[in-house]
């Protein structure tokens, strides 16, 4: 795309059509880009500017012109200048009035101002329509075909004309405008850009504590306790398997408790007879992050992956078999072939590959434009049969792992359990209610539910 | 997306602009979720209702009121109700003259009703403008910010300017709206999200069926003729040897018969002698379906490349070549290092690595969003030239596997060879042809053919 | 989508309301999907064809005339035919007087005809009004719902109504118009289609050379001087052991060069004590494909990835393995287990896949539809924070593996070290000067600078 736009520009100058006049204050990064992008799509710009030295940088067929008599050369402006610096536009009031003024600033953290950077602007040029648009453009999206970053641009003001004619515009570029009302809204708007994955906070922070706490958790059963049993250095384990368990723990951890908020809004709603009642905020936002709490599984599932198919060539496990080989021709004692532990060790691997893989598959239906191509009942089918039978897979896995070791006393140390016996706990409860919730006499009646009928409703 | 959404709502409520109104009928989810959505994009709604007390589920900033009083407000009416409880609005036939009315509903199954939910609305309301649209468009989406699943809006009705007022709400709300035409398209626009992956049908049911006799074929070589030669329990083999022998054999069938099709199409070309010939419907079906099935090959691909890696920790491995080792010293033979065997293995596994590295730049090509990025040119240069070179890379990783082996009697059990040497018989078969096919003597008449030369014909 | 389109044909035929007229010239393959996709979207279409038989190909609904008489049917006619077969539109100028024509040709080579196809039209049928679009689009992409190929659509004419109308008819048709400007823009919009990754070249290029040069490399240190010292054969490494050391020397540089440009422009940026100078080319383009140069060098990380998890599974391997127990077996030495051994190699191993994971994670979010979803500050976070934690795993994972091996003498073989120390040099570079600039007393003027800032300037 760079290549067509950059090339493309000398070409379009020499339009024999008349074109829109755009007029830009500012000729910095951002207006610069702006002004590029709109030559490039058909507009004559004029750019207003303080500083003519710079306009040796600015886009070869675009005009510059002090503020006033760029102003007067088109109804639009769009203003890509700092709010620090928006008073001057005082002086142009006369000029201004009746124009409509594009505010496209961001600011540099959340809140900055009492007001938003448009309505600020609306009070200094009264005579003006003030448009809020293009702030959640980048200037580096705007050159390189804003292919790599947003395409939405969040359009408010209270004009609607003047609205639409910047709808208009942002189209014309090749973006997708989103009318958010009047000007009001321009506070989020401008907030929304300085926001850093605030969906993933919540998955984050809590994947984190459970590693962190599985990670001592384990350091205590086989670090500190051989330390302490028979002065044992295994500090070493710390490197890759402590973390090998620790990873696969949290995945199924997470990957229980993306499912576990479906079956507790179930109960929910047996309980209360109705869904006409809202949930618990704590639900809601439980439900709207599912899928960031999934997608973060899936990472420590593809550590667990990798971390266990480098075991064999790690020093320590190489120096074991070569031990337990040597040991066994001095003691001469041959070493039969067991059956069930082949069937117990294959069973148990083959059913973690096929729960990752169809994790895999998970995430990546889970992919924007992957899921834009599926319609409702697709959607559905992947993200929650396919989800369950990831979550069964995965826990039978961790199930077949333990195998027999569970009955054995040696599992205690200091009386605590392996870690993955604690890894099990969530997963099973979620299997088990929701196996209960498909059954049918249950199922019946959350289906009528949540068709709208009402228990105790004169409506039903 | 969602946070934006959410908290923008009150703020563009305290809205000094004159706004569209809109009126929903049906309180339901789907009803909720696009009044919000439009409040957002800066409609202001009324909501029609039978049931008052859910009034308080619904978005704050809506009116509520009776169905005939909502219906006053406004000229557009959206009918988020289901079809069951249509009958009442013959009692509004009068109120509902001349406006528009929105059918946002779906059915349980395909083809549920004689007549589609939209042209009996008609039917039910002869005065108002019917239009279908919305319906592929669930509730979450629109909460989500419509990114989760698909944006795009089917719009069909008889009367153009009431479809194209639907079409700007649809636009205004960040959706991408699809003009299908007449109301007749109706009921095809309500099947579209009840249909299960339609394309991914018969890949899935071929490579179920090849995976099932492949699986058949090597339990029968591998599990019940060693019991029946020497009594041999092997029956452990089932969880990760045979799976790993079925998957890369299907694997590479699957991509072999991407490429057949392509293949018979340029010999049916040739002999026709023309391409303005429909090709018979059982090929056209299968070109269609060509990314999907090369989509499930790379699924097996995967699997096996994992199914490989886990090898060496499986116990029955370790536990061989531990065995190996003693029997070793103790019959005290030397093991020579033979550098034609180190040869063998190893281009024979970097094949299948770089076949398979091919095989996944292939999947991700196929993404969507990136092939939108790529113009024709380069897609095809991508599908064909990378995907022969893939099928050429598997298949020479097959034959070196296979090694010397082909030769050896004992590769015959029961008359059976070994599965990987039927899996080589389709690719081998396509990439012979095609290899024909690309001898310029035949491909420049192929290419005149495709360029519309007909050998008899006036015209040429 | 495909089932959709082609069974909702029938249906939108027998459609009750006045429809817009669209007329074809040509009934090749392009002329029928585009007739195909405009009847779905309810335009009603009159072919203009030379070739009668062919008519039968045709979507059932669409009429076939000839040229002069489907002209008249419609004052918008779409070209569909090659540009070698224009001329007999001369004799149809006076039909096609005050029409639309739209050319939607492509050439088969970049500039292989001194001017446009579009203003070749134009030059032939003065009286006519020419616009250029669809060229970009495939007929299997209309066939197949446009989602398997780019939906822009680069449009470009002088008069600006009948540009308009092009563009109304491309936003049916479900696809995104992009304005291009005048006529004279056709050119580059025609050589569009036709160029094959052109921001792909440099990167290729580049990895290609460094393969090659560490291949050589490692072929004299590992092949050739074993061979000349002793008379050892051990060819057979360039099959896996070699690659496996190109490729991640390769990846590890080429992510270097992913950030050195920017440290670079830093570096100038403070050195001209502005930013508003233009950078030299060179870098300007370096910067351009810096995306590019990451994912191929991740392409590389991957390969690496999976040859050393196939390490345990090759015959060399295990033979040695099998070798160095049997002799000590014999030779009767123990081996004691060496904690900082273990130590180091486990954690070098684990820096690798932390590395690694963070890697894939960068290229996950460059998928166009994930960046989509990002605003600016994500992005740039994702794409710098990241990406130089991922710099620095990698680099530390190289280091270690080292390890002690930098000391020892044996490392150079005819004065040449290892080749991993080579591949250190660049990343090392990279991370000490960003380590520098990152030094609050210089990063301050940076920013100031990028602010706008200006040292020698009377505005500052």
């Amino acid at each position: 795309m760079e290549k067509t736009c950059t090339v493309m520009l000398p070409l379009t100058m020499n339009s024999s059509e008349k074109r829109e006049n755009v007029c830009i204050f500012g000729t910095g990064d951002f207006g610069r880009s702006l002004g590029l992008k709109m030559l490039q799509c058909g507009y004559s710009v004029v750019f207003g500017s303080r500083n003519p030295r710079t306009s040796r940088l600015l886009p070869n067929g675009a005009e510059v012109l002090s503020y006033s008599e760029a102003a007067q050369k088109s109804d639009i402006i769009l203003i890509a200048i700092h709010r620090e610096h928006y008073e001057f536009l005082t002086d142009l009031i006369e000029v201004l009035k009746g124009k409509i003024l594009v505010d496209v600033s961001n600011n540099l953290k959340i809140n900055q101002y009492p007001e938003s950077n448009a309505e600020y602007l609306a009070q200094l040029v009264p005579g003006a329509h003030v448009v809020k648009a293009f702030n959640t453009i980048s200037a580096w999206a705007l050159q390189s075909g804003a292919l790599d970053a947003s395409r939405q641009v969040f359009v408010c003001g209270n004009d609607s004309k003047a609205k639409q004619r910047v709808v208009d515009i942002v189209r014309t570029l090749g973006l997708t405008p989103l009318d958010q009302g009047s000007l009001s809204a321009a506070t989020e708007i401008e907030n929304y850009p300085l926001q850093l994955f605030p969906m993933w906070r919540f998955p984050f922070y809590l994947s984190a504590a459970l590693c962190l706490f599985f990670f001592i958790y384990c350091v205590i059963r086989e670090v500190i306790y051989p330390y302490v049993q028979e002065k044992e250095d295994s500090t070493f384990r710390m490197a890759i398997s402590i973390p090998n368990r620790v990873f696969p723990i949290t995945a199924l951890t997470l990957l229980a408790l993306v499912y576990l908020p479906g079956v507790i809004a179930a109960i929910l709603q047996l309980y209360r007879g109705t869904k006409y009642q809202r949930f618990p905020d704590w639900l809601d936002h439980w439900m709207l992050c599912r899928k960031q709490l999934g997608l973060v599984a899936l990472g420590f599932a593809f550590l667990h992956a990798i971390y266990t198919l480098v075991i064999p060539i790690r020093y320590y496990v190489r120096w074991r078999i070569r031990n337990t080989t040597i040991t066994q021709v001095i003691t001469k004692k041959d070493n039969p072939f067991i059956t069930s532990m082949a069937w117990l060790s294959d069973s148990y691997v083959s059913l973690g590959i096929l729960g990752f893989f169809l994790f895999v598959l998970l995430g990546i239906t889970s992919l924007p434009s992957v899921s834009n191509m599926m319609n409702w009942r697709e959607f559905r089918f992947v993200q929650s049969k396919l989800g369950y039978l990831t979550l069964i897979l995965c826990t039978a896995h961790t199930l077949v792992y333990g195998g027999r070791r569970f009955l054995s006393p040696s599992i205690l140390r200091w009386y605590l359990p392996s870690a993955y016996v604690l890894a099990l706990i969530i997963p099973c409860t979620v299997l088990v209610i929701k196996f209960i919730l498909i059954m049918p006499c249950i199922n019946k009646t959350l289906m009528r539910i949540r068709q709208g009928w009402e228990r105790n409703s004169k409506y039903s």
